[in-house]
């Protein structure tokens, strides 16, 4: 029996979520209080007027936000986001989403999450909250 | 040669966008200033906790947000948006969001958008800003 | 020994509440998840440009926030605010702030506050999330 | 007739600005994209429960953020504010918030503030983004 750590389940997780693998999200890595996921903008992704939709580039960020907060172990739920959009991208543009803890309570976490494309234009930046449980994330043994 | 209105030429483009097409939304009414917009939770919409993906979710939020502020026939693009998360929901579960228009200049305006479901359970709330262009529809004549 | 109600509480609290106080902000009403709150706005709130400084408008937002979301008689801290701006307002206008809750567990609340002018102009839209302590509010007897 | 920077004029501005005036605000830093601004929390500027009240703690921010972005030369307005709170503050507390330029366009631009405390302590951030006008500030000549 392996007692595995948090952001390594979690990357194993990932691999494993449907909407994660719909878009073809790839998780780059996993620290605690830190996520890093990318993802290149397929046709399939986008919006009426030839961009990248809303939610498409939002799934990205959220992909970064939710492997960040619950990386501490115990999982975190989403309160609130807010999402200030940059510049718009397309087919062919590879987005990478860079969440960072900001501050945390046992209660409460707040997150910092950027958008950029791999020539390094910033894409959007995202204000994040969870509100944060005691239960383990399921596989996690109890850590006493 | 028909000068349509932008509601019934943005109906038209939604049944076309890919995203939209990816997760199956359905544009339920567009009016000028308002859009309602709704979507069957698959399974592959969920994330690692098994309830709805926060991209998923923002993906029906953002559709109806984009319909409401394109329905003026300018193209409107997307500044910010601020989601409040009330409750989750999981396969099986209709979403319906539903965007208002709360305010407009001519050069920004914000939309309330509700989503709640079939069974009239509130699930998300947002906030939502965009910078409105001067150009029209592509698709739509100058109106004179 | 008279167990008297929060909402009773609160706006006797309000009149004593020394940032309210500097800025004169009158209590209109409280009822369980609503407040509703007034001010003038004085030459004293303007800023660099002439007109109503973000401070001022926002902490008339905040304290019709603050009572709504502490009136079911138990502490709650404001976790974040997001807060739109649709027109500018200058001395001699009068403000008014009405705070509405939208969804409410036992952990976490959110509101929407609206500030209008007396002529019904929209200046205004906020949406607020509280964390809900277990805590009553100081002066209130345990219900049980 | 000398054709002084923003920044330099801005600090003028600051210094007679009524709403700044009555909370003490002082203004640290200006540079094109940038301001640090600081407060000590007064006891006028207290809640119902003690502590440093919402509007107090976000004039902070707001002036800041309105320092910075009118840091340029030209008049922006701001349309969006998202800020979370973090740990609560009182009297004696010495604030201080510091707005960084994000990103900006010829139309938009969004800043980053955080506030701490003396001892380093995070109070909140705040992400906000205004509209950039083409006005000038008044006192600055039209530069060619």
């Amino acid at each position: 029996m392996i007692n595995r750590d948090a952001p390594s389940l979690l990357k194993e997780m990932a691999t494993r979520e449907p909407f994660s693998r719909m878009l073809n999200l790839k998780v780059l890595e996993i620290r605690p209080g830190y996520a890093k996921v990318q993802a290149g903008v397929a046709p399939k992704m986008l919006n009426i007027h030839g961009i990248t939709h809303g939610g498409a580039l939002f799934a990205v960020v959220d992909e970064a936000f939710e492997l960040a907060s619950n990386s501490h172990g115990t999982i975190a739920v989403a309160l609130n986001m807010n999402i200030t959009f940059f510049a718009p991208t397309g087919p062919g543009d590879i987005l990478t989403a860079e969440a960072k803890e900001v501050f945390r309570t046992n209660r409460t976490a707040t997150y910092q999450i950027e958008v950029t494309t791999d020539d390094g234009k910033r894409i959007a930046a995202c204000q994040a909250l969870v509100y944060r449980k005691k239960h383990l994330l399921p596989g996690l043994e109890k850590n006493e």
